[in-house]
């Protein structure tokens, strides 16, 4: 870490502070230059965050040197994690597709939707059924309910399911049925709700924040993981941005950006990710083009009537013209479908 | 609501959403353009959520003609609401100042800091004991220890305490022992914590998301209100944008366009909506200019020292300063101190 | 377009305005609702500009129905444009490569990339002799000598040669000697050098401003061809954000939105779109995967000792390995190499 | 300066690093910690840019110690600049006014608002002649025709004027019939015209860039300073973020965050930098609260019937009403009106 001191910090404030960092047990350096008294702690200086260094009033700004976070980092990991949801392995070689409804609505429909994805390639089945929404006119998922018919639509095709969890009771139960719990983008910081799902010990989906940082992100997974859970995949699902032309704006640099820095792997939802029906297809391809470990897709056996996310959702036969292209684009980069 | 067709949309796609217009109860129009068909509806169009409009395959755009909250609005409810929190009424001619530390660190300081800010006039104290946080490795406070000596050192000095709950079962403890709950910004859209806030009917400082728009948080505190609690404070605490002058971005011209759309009260936090204790005091001014009800201010007795949040918080001292030079603009603006 | 009328607007006012829609040659409309009356205008909205609807005390909002661009959308020209640069085609079924240094530095060097990016697959030469800046302290490039050693390379090596021009006087020079002219993201609305550009009958690459919606980009080639010149080709070159991970946000979004919409070819340029050298690649790939008519990509023979834009740009190897890995994601697409 | 290297970086690239940075005649450091080396280069970091640290491929990031500015800054020059447009001087203890049409229409209608605005307690005349735009469609101005009645106006009242220039053409107009020219939000970066506005010796108003940190606000001023030309302001405009709710967001935290940093003068532009005349005024008082030193305000005697910004424009008796609100916040912080 590096501290640099304003102009008129006296003496005494550098020998005090760098005692302190020497207590910490970090190696201590003292740069006095022209114009700024720079100061170096070098070690773990994670231990740092105990000085308040920020708020010291000598202090001008502090400069981090290592990473924020540690367990999450390829640096301690450097092989790729492949996290089990049910028998589908995310991470790896494979490229995998979670697909269906934005919310579940009625059995029947869930079911129909679950073997057109099957069938066209999709690996694991998604559904709403506690659903986060932004005003209280919107449908708000229909629970407990929604759940159960998950979860036996997951037996009948024989396929894994996850679904969102918005507090620590629906958390319990959504383990209790579920291969896999999804924290969803309004609660990535949560940190009750992360707590909850760390110690579930269930795989986790941790979706960005409408406005994190993709570092922000990391350091909720470092949490997780912290905590005792490894079992943890990144989904970044658009941020918020000045242009209005959709309801977020994809940002596919950080699938790169991540897979460079940390073991986990990552998904991208490019439906909530944009919004918009028009744009879902291209962008699962260009997921797949920059290393993505798989895509999140809404299908719905009929977008118009759907009593929520239609905007963004795929009908059965877009959803199969969808794979047709992606298959293409997923062995360009020396992959295959898991 | 206005719906714009495609250029492509067959005349019965028009007469099908014409007739579903009009079972609902709306007055349904007509306007054949020379490039689009646009259609009408008028009437309480928050009833058309049902129709999903936007999941049409036929129709381009859809743009309401009324605000999407009701409750919270200045059309329903036109003279200002005023909020008591404790014997301290929020909201009308009195400007309030709520301050005390980011985190509760013990008695003895915090009993100190309540003496200081009440004697320089503020009149409600507020404190951390369930803390927010972005990384694993950052203070999480002394939780329900903590809500006990805010409590006590709130009878102590004869000022209403208010504070944050981060989930529904904190939620619960601060309610008892608190005058107002903080709904931090990173739970804005979290409903089922919202759900229990409102159900308690305990008032509530709503703060605003990161990212979220004004439109946004009055339809987060039109939740609130449509639960059957209309003791709601709005709170402007800085968004998230491209600068990186410091952490967040104040954004007080939410102040007067919320006064004009909604009764209810609205404070400024300057000190988290900066980040920076330099910015602190010339941000409670212009708060205090542009018609905030009141702000919220971090006061340490010894911010270097402090657990958290020491970069944004004063000591007594520069908030004995920072009083001193308020009251003047909150005379120039004609109110008074509460 | 729709006018909502304020709560509070007397019948004159809407009568005045319907009076006013009917002068203009629109087919007005009176939409009396019970919270408020609306009113429409239907036909070509754009001669309502004159109306300045905004500005009268009794409007509360308007809303167009129509896109505010005409020349550049599919609707006017359903097929693809291709714009030719020199001899190459952008647009159409080809994906184009655009390569070589931000900055030109000197002939030989110049020389030795365009040898390299030419027999690695690109189709048309760029650098930069005019470089646009933020700090005074930066390098501001070759200049007109730039110019020339770009003309004699490109002549050289047989590739069409593309260079930025910051003002009318640098236009002037880069038409007279390069195959195309870029308009930089800091001048997308600069409507004097806009104007020479689109009358100097040049092929126009026009690249998106940091803080533009894509909305705004197809304003600003509006402008182009309403003033003759349609040749011109869209740049995405990355956004400006919160995030701060890299210096800009590649939004690859904005291809598929651009390419509904218009029928102008659309290039990405993921190195100044990233700013990170570790990006471009997997960039350039989701860039093809996505619809893009092709990138344009920073390479410098030594980009640790290149005078600007080191930290973007590939070596010759790197980008001979971006090629090899992007061929096949253009074939998976359905496409080839210009 | 800190530079981090690598994990990877063998101890020739380090040798290497510290040899060049002892060549620039700074001070070489070199800290090996545990997970990081880190090197130090002390002393007049500026110098440092020829190293294109960036760009060396064991380089993992490089941390300025220094701003990146000097001639504007407070370390420099510690006492406040006060910069003379005609007679009154911008800075200091006097608080300026600003004030006129955002586009001059015709000579009666300019000279009726700066009478209006002068007897209200406007000291400076504003309008505009050369329009900057987004769309080819919007009204471009009278240009040097308006020019000449602004001159006039002025003359005639007894009021020194201000306006903008998009090119360097218009610049040598604007600047021999003006007081002071403005390098408008769009041209900020516009370095060509910069560098003819720093020849010109004029008195600048110098815009933020929409998506401008303060910090590149600062780097262009220094540009201007650089050049030769210290007469320079600046102005707060508003910038881009998610929030819809009005064309921009005024950013105040800019004004105590300059004020501390730099001597130069800062105006506020709370019409352009909210778009909505309804927060004008609040946002013109918050202004004054925070430190500015003027506004900027767009005022039209029938905004209903402006040709452009008049869903900003204040008409002479809303102008006339701020400034009674106006001048007793100027006061409540120890100034007065310029």
């Amino acid at each position: 870490m590096i501290i640099v001191l304003k102009p008129d910090a006296p003496p005494e404030a550098a020998r005090e502070l760098l005692a302190r960092i020497e207590e910490k047990g970090l190696t201590p350096l003292h740069m006095p230059g022209s114009e700024r008294v720079v100061l170096g702690a070098l070690g773990d200086e994670r231990v740092l965050a105990e000085l308040r260094l920020e708020s010291n009033p000598y202090v001008e700004s502090v400069k981090p040197i290592l990473a924020p976070y540690k367990l999450v980092s390829r640096e301690l990991r450097p092989e790729d994690s492949v996290v089990r949801i049910g028998r589908v392995g995310i991470g790896g070689e494979a490229f995998a597709v979670l697909a269906g409804p934005d919310a579940i609505e009625d059995e029947a429909s869930l079911q129909e939707t679950a073997q057109a994805v099957k069938s066209a390639g999709a690996s694991v089945l998604r559904g709403g059924a506690f659903r986060s929404r932004i005003s209280p006119y919107a449908f708000e998922g229909l629970g407990a309910e929604g759940l159960d018919i998950l979860a036996r639509t997951g037996r009948a095709t024989g396929m894994p399911v996850v679904t969102e969890a918005l507090s620590e009771v629906q958390l319990e139960e959504v383990v209790a049925k579920a291969d896999a719990v999804v924290i969803g983008a309004r609660n990535m910081n949560n940190f009750p709700l992360l707590k909850a799902a760390a110690e579930s010990g269930a795989a986790i989906l941790l979706k960005r924040g409408l406005s994190a940082t993709v570092e922000e992100l990391l350091l909720a997974a470092e949490y997780l993981l912290h905590e005792g859970n490894d079992r943890v995949v990144l989904v970044e699902r658009g941020v918020r941005t000045f242009e209005t032309n959709a309801p977020a704006m994809l940002d596919l640099t950080a699938v790169p950006f991540i897979k460079r820095r940390s073991h986990l792997p990552v998904l991208v939802d490019p439906s909530n990710g944009t919004g918009r029906r028009e744009l879902v297809a291209p962008m699962a391809l260009a997921a797949a083009a920059c290393g993505a470990d798989g895509v999140l897709i809404d299908v719905h056996p009929t977008p118009p009537s759907a009593r929520a996310g239609g905007a963004q959702a795929l009908d059965h036969e877009a959803f199969r013209r969808l794979m047709r292209s992606l298959v293409p684009v997923v062995q360009a980069v020396g992959r295959s479908l898991a």
